[in-house]
């Protein structure tokens, strides 16, 4: 896997949340667990703004989350806020790719990134499916909207 | 990235841990942030059981997580028990690669697993350094003592 | 409130969990909130073992958190073994309150004490709704069974 | 313990923080140990706008927490957003008690309260120690500038 350069720094979509006191580990430093949980606070921030919540809760496909991945760039500290991005990196014919950044206000820097492979899975079935042309062209029109994150406001 | 094959079921270092109630999701599944804490408790096991806890603790020189990935496989409910296995599966120059299987006892299948990327880091000079003779030939000692993740006995 | 002497040390469930190594927090010692996820799960694990765990998935009435106390009494430390009691104190018309302890086994000392007051609750009527005699005789014969903390076994 | 009524809506201190999907258990609501972790960070934020943040920092005397209590009002959804706000309303010689609500933006009501007792302790004692004259003076100072919960602006 190694650690890649970041890949991007715009996105469609993105979250606010504080660094909170026990979010940090004996060494002082927030514990690697918290950014997974804010990279799924981002997926689903995407899935909200972009229109699709209601994907989330359909019956009988929904998205499952297949890998995930983050690399740690710096470490972070308390107090802080974090911008956490989502952007859609790759559209398949059954699963999608979002790429993540976790960006520190405070220091102005990513402190992390990485990627979070859904798959749309049909329950009833028991396997993946197709991602519908409708979700799929919602996706492009949303992704289209992408800014710095730097610039983002909420 | 993609979900590639598991590549071991055999670990010289494991940890027993409860699916705990409030582990379980919206969708009654356990959450996937979970899984990246149970590959924490992992590391930590390896670490204690190779006798290599001292370097965790160790200044100026400490072990510090670069990247992290994992495959979720199936879901898992509760009440369920997961054993978590690590082995050193790359050991570099100033890093080392741990994989890591989640296992669950009450379905006798993998459901996850994934890596962690470890590097040595010398805080005092803010870069990564070499990982000692020492501690090297403990971990390939420690490695020899792998044996099948459901045969393992705590 | 105050911090009143530890009530009892015999409970009929009980539940056995790690402290890990992410549960500590910037000073070192386990955060507190883990205390409270551990009442949970020692509240399953009554649940579970008197036989009323279908009570809690049932429909239209289910038990509901009204309020729960923790008196924190001595730090805990990685690694350690927590045995978390659960015993009915008292038991209502609509109402019962659960008594917990966290006995370190690492030190073989309560770390921690408090109360669960639990409340059926008729989602249909939505209020507070009488506890079924066959519940009640369940929980009565299930607490008779209650032994020494520090004896209990798994 | 009961539940009582609330005692205050009005903070010298509060913070604002999302529920996050990943709170909600399996029955779609935020689970009840997050409420703990709020009152926490309500607690830090008190030190942080009071001017206490070293006491917390300082050496040998702390502040421990010592007991917790908290009152489930209503159920929390996501998505919302909560304040949650703290107040000393007791001030003792070696401790003192802050009062918490919960308050849901999204349904203009508290869906929580509680109260956390803390005890400033002396590590090199080993026993709980007298809260200086000035730190008192600036808890009242601060505690004068409450304001109504539902009005305060971050």
């Amino acid at each position: 896997m190694g650690r890649p350069p970041v890949e991007s720094t715009e996105f469609p979509a993105w979250v606010d949340l504080p660094v909170e006191w026990n979010h940090l580990d004996a060494f002082g430093h927030v514990n690697n667990t918290h950014y997974i949980r804010w990279f799924e606070s981002a997926r689903v921030a995407y899935l909200q703004r972009c229109g699709l919540i209601e994907w989330m809760a359909a019956d009988p496909a929904g998205p499952i989350l297949a890998s995930i991945e983050c690399h740690y760039r710096r470490p972070l500290h308390f107090p802080d806020t974090v911008r956490i991005g989502a952007r859609v990196c790759e559209l398949g014919r059954t699963r999608l790719v979002l790429y993540h950044i976790v960006y520190s206000l405070e220091e102005g820097q990513v402190v992390a990134d990485g990627r979070s492979h859904v798959v749309l899975f049909d329950y009833s079935r028991q396997r993946p499916t197709r991602i519908d042309p409708q979700y799929r062209r919602q996706i492009e029109s949303f992704e289209a909207t992408a800014v710095p994150i730097e610039e983002a406001a909420n």
